[in-house]
């Protein structure tokens, strides 16, 4: 028989992701704060709760994509929270990106209350939320990874078990070093550029073709030089590069590189662009030479 | 009627550079300290010389593939040096990596000496030299590019004409910093990996199939994880990003990331790794964790 799908957390990515579980046939039951994406899941044919005890009763396993710890732990053990709700036995999907040692700690609580802990975190952005065409990196133990296999493939293209609970999200904090480096590091190339007088595209297209070559500067310098959305937000890196190194704290490794490219994301959240798409990292680089990189 | 080419710094790029030259017909006269690869060279037909001056006086265009200024400077005006033996109206391609404001310094001079110089750093690495397939970026007048396209299209598969003189290394530079960061990146990405518990190889995978990826985490993750030769050396970027961070410091522009990696670069030369291939970046982040990258 097949299990029914709870999915709270109806945001950017997390809307994409409830609609795919949904159309894949699971039965699904869905829980946000705001009403007009609950709407548009109840259009699939999803069911719409009023509260996460209505949600936690209803449901095998749970799916959770909210922003950060802070709203996971709200989740699970607020009043009114779902931890108390849900069937002994049931399992919890957090696909939320946290730090491993917070993913550890999270499965010894649930599993002290008789529940289930998958690490998921994903990548790829709204786009491939919306597609189902995510990568997701999962820690959980091999029986619970092949139990939840068929729900987490309605959502992605890439699939990769990486260990027990916790090395889902070592995983994603590896590639969020690299992705928030790249970023930093492609708004300081066409900063340079610029401030040196030579023509951004042409830039791109020999960085590209060269060793200096990867995905952000392919997939964010047209919108650094002409504008245009990335849809994905400027203080999401300043967050995701924390937990990077405040890992790399706990295990005592230096990390020059990322610990430098997070300072530009936090001058770009002091200079009040942290809700902006997360190219406006380039606009305090602007201001320092008085060279464009975008476009007249 | 064919010009005839001159070639200078026959080490590990200039040798191939130098071979490419020739195969493609053009008469080559070469010079270098070691008698190897001048003896290499006569075999494909290449005539050696003993002094820089003889080369001076028999050639149309010289190429200078050196390590740094102080090399070319030491070409070009030293006693017994090349620019006063060169023919009225010869050309000078350097193919070193200088800053802009070096570049535009030398052209200044060789200018008032009745000398054309050409701006041609190239990027590829000792492989693409060898087959002939570098990407050149030029920085030289329209009618002088024009010109030397026959000579420089022997050597690479791109040819960038980016601007006038300072032009192409100003290209070059963008592409240092994107290469010095990537791999710098890389090497925290496989130490964060090692000292968290997670595969190596796994998060390879991973994140070259994610936001995170990179060219250097591409040709460089396998060299660390299992060994291997890059033929880079570790001291090459240490002096690349120099470049960098002094071009940035003239246009006022802060590199927060690209002075951060810089001193990986400079920490692998204190431990005594700079002659080492450049993957030899991992090792003191190896020390300083005791995790390590390099399978057993």
């Amino acid at each position: 028989m097949q299990q029914t799908v709870g999915f709270v957390g109806l945001g950017n990515m997390g809307k994409g992701m409830a609609r795919n579980i949904r159309q894949a046939g699971f039965p699904l039951v869905v829980y946000d704060v705001q009403p007009e994406p609950v709407a548009e899941l109840v259009q699939t044919g999803a069911r719409a709760v009023e509260t996460l005890v209505d949600l936690g009763t209803a449901v095998d396993t749970v799916v959770i994509m909210v922003r950060d710890l802070p709203q996971i732990q709200a989740i699970l053990w607020g009043p009114e929270g779902l931890a108390a709700a849900l069937k002994p036995g049931a399992t919890v999907i957090v696909s939320s990106t946290i730090s491993p040692s917070q993913a550890r700690e999270l499965a010894q609580t649930l599993t002290e209350h008789g529940l289930i802990y998958v690490d998921a975190p994903v990548s790829g952005g709204k786009a491939r939320a919306d597609e189902g065409t995510l990568t997701i990196m999962v820690g959980a133990d091999p029986d619970v990874f092949a139990a939840q296999r068929p729900l987490l493939e309605t959502m992605c293209q890439s699939l990769y078990h990486c260990g027990p609970v916790g090395a889902g999200q070592a995983a994603k904090m590896c590639n969020q070093l690299m992705a928030g480096v790249t970023l930093a590091a492609s708004a300081e190339c066409l900063a340079l550029a610029a401030a040196a007088g030579v023509d951004r595209r042409l830039i791109f297209d020999i960085v590209t073709h060269s060793t200096g070559d990867c995905w952000m500067l392919r997939n964010r310098a047209i919108q650094m030089i002409e504008g245009g959305r990335t849809n994905s937000r400027l203080d999401f890196f300043l967050k995701d590069l924390g937990i990077v190194l405040d890992s790399a704290e706990e295990l005592h490794l230096p990390l020059l590189v990322a610990a430098a490219a997070r300072q530009w994301y936090l001058i770009g959240v002091a200079s009040g662009y942290g809700a902006e798409d997360d190219v406006a990292l380039v606009w305090p680089m602007e201001q320092f030479t008085g060279a464009k990189v975008k476009a007249e």
